[in-house]
């Protein structure tokens, strides 16, 4: 049943999220076509669509309607979609499939993908700024948010540790700390866009969800470890085992496989726990956390 | 005199730049160093800091006090900085010299300043989400208008468009329409965070100051392409006659190198005109204007 679930829960914010999305972004008929088409590609392709998923679900068990979401929550998308595009740069990651398809600078060139990263960042805060239905005052906490969340000291912040830590030896600790930047932060600003698209919000229930997100953030990174080992690179729709064959630090090579996915369903159970006492509006959350011990890509 | 006046503007001006960014950068004694070196590295390199300038300048006309103007003025420099490192990279402009030094990409690595861009970008609408002293509803003006100017259909639709139109064959308006999204929309976005930090502007004023920036925008780029055929390259910091080299279109390979400077001339001689209403507190931007058909760098 909570499959179930999650899948119509699903459903309803993508459609939300690729109305929206088409929306924002600039269209293929006015040039520059290419970057346009590039920024399309990218912000457009099938995802999974998590941290929109979170601001949608965490707006959903503090009773706001899903029409105040869709800007916030595409605004993270598109941080998302941009932070992929880079991270896949030959400079960088040098990937060439994601989402079982071609990266950006595969499928185009490497300055259309670097300009397609740039401009997708700029219009997550032009989203935010523009968010209808949301006060000013909360628009400015929300492009806040997301900045710090994204910047030198979060995601892109946790981008840089990694790179620096390539071939060297980390510690679990090393490991959870790049982590809590590279991904964790934007997972945690997912979740703060919906607080924020609450006029008021009770500081206790603030600090639930907030630790209902870092829990999940941590892990959906141990779990995607996971799945690079255990998946194939059809269901995970990027090379399986890469991680091994870059010789990079992950949580099964560090404490096992099985330890991996133990602290994974520890974590997911404490997140379960920071919001328990919410009424049924917060099942979208509880579906997703559950969701995500099952996740096969 | 005019010369002193802009000199003496520019230097109180840049202090004030100076330790804003200062504040706002991540400091090198947290990691990751390398990236907070990178980003500092290229922010607090001695530019011209032409659209900080106008963004005081801009304030100083509407009797804003500078203090207010400091976030914004940095923001905007900050995505300067932010598309400077990106333009250069290998795949892009592949430039090795700016004002006079080895690129970031040179002195760090292509991965460095990769992510010392992006994260130059976040934190100029961090910085702006922030800024003390203006009304919320103002700040999510000022994150709008940087955010239009920049993105998409703004600055990096113009280096897209810049990039597309490499070796084919250009007229003048062509270049007009690259250099109005390239540069011009971000110079004109440094004079609109001048307005945007006054609570509430006169329509006629407002018009004014932003045909002044539209003229100075591209008197500018006129004026920088007649620099990459007359400087060299010590006096303007980068390799000249690149463009050149490059067989790229500019004005004076267009109209000529003695039509490009009356063409410089004239829409300096406008953007005076647009702001004649003005009493003195409007002088900065006169300076300013006046500063441009003189430079040297």
């Amino acid at each position: 049943m909570t499959d179930q679930n999650l899948d119509a829960f699903r459903a309803r914010c993508q459609a939300r999220v690729d109305t929206t999305l088409d929306e924002l972004l600039p269209p293929v008929s006015v040039e520059p076509a290419r970057l346009h088409e590039a920024m399309r590609y990218s912000a457009l392709s099938n995802g999974k669509r998590l941290r929109p998923l979170l601001t949608y679900a965490a707006g959903a068990a503090l009773g706001i309607e899903s029409d105040l979401l869709d800007r916030p929550a595409c605004a993270v998308e598109l941080i998302h979609a941009y932070s992929l595009i880079h991270d896949d740069l030959p400079a960088m990651d040098d990937d060439d499939l994601r989402r079982g398809r071609p990266t950006c600078h595969k499928a185009y060139d490497e300055a259309t993908a670097i300009l397609a990263g740039d401009a997708l960042q700029t219009l997550a805060f032009q989203a935010l700024s523009e968010a209808p239905g949301i006060a000013a005052e909360n628009r400015v906490l929300m492009v806040e948010a997301l900045a710090r969340a994204s910047g030198a000291r979060g995601m892109v912040g946790g981008q840089a540790m990694d790179l620096a830590a390539e071939g060297k030896p980390l510690d679990v600790a090393m490991l959870e700390h790049i982590h809590i930047h590279k991904t964790g932060a934007l997972i945690r600003a997912s979740v703060q866009m919906g607080m924020l698209a609450h006029g008021s919000l009770d500081p206790d229930h603030s600090q639930r969800l907030d630790r209902y997100a870092k829990c999940l953030g941590l892990a959906f990174q141990i779990q995607d470890d996971v799945l690079d080992v255990e998946g194939d690179t059809a269901e995970i729709g990027k090379t399986a085992g890469r991680d091994q064959a870059l010789n990079k630090a992950t949580y099964p090579s560090l404490v096992g496989l099985t330890e991996a996915k133990e602290m994974a369903a520890n974590l997911i159970a404490e997140a379960l726990s920071a919001i328990e006492i919410f009424p049924a509006g917060a099942d979208p959350l509880r579906w997703i956390a559950g969701g995500l011990l099952g996740r096969k890509s």
